[in-house]
């Protein structure tokens, strides 16, 4: 159970970001500019492919106006959008 | 204020790591073997220095028995030991 987190980690990140994002009814490039990171970094993200650090966790969840802990909820993530596996 | 917090997680991070660890009455080097980490890694991280990314934050988190969101509360960090600045 745990190391499945660990293996997901990266994609329930993703769908947190692209939840709240939709939530905030902002595009990519404009979460990119506020967090001050590239659209296509912020693309790759929210598919998951991403092995996002520290720093770059805080600003995301700075442009999205939110606590850091609650793009790191794995309760919430699976209760939006359910298991795929 | 987003702006400091984003420049204070690396220390949050590494503050609520040390404590959880010391909650759990475990060495550096137990948690580096649970977590299959080096132990000055863990070393760097509890100091603050260290921008450890998701994947890694998932295997602390798990070896720390605890929800990866914990790990990145910062509440929970300025209630324990205070701001310093």
């Amino acid at each position: 159970m745990e190391r499945k987190e660990s293996l997901d980690i990266k994609r329930v990140f993703g769908r947190n970001v692209r939840r709240h994002r939709q939530q905030l009814r902002i595009s990519q490039e404009e979460l990119a500019e506020r967090a001050d990171l590239h659209r296509t970094y912020i693309g790759d993200i929210e598919r998951g492919v991403r092995n996002v650090s520290l720093v770059n966790i805080a600003k995301i969840a700075a442009a999205l106006e939110l606590p850091i802990s609650r793009l790191l909820d794995i309760e919430n993530a699976e209760k939006s959008f359910g298991r795929t596996q």
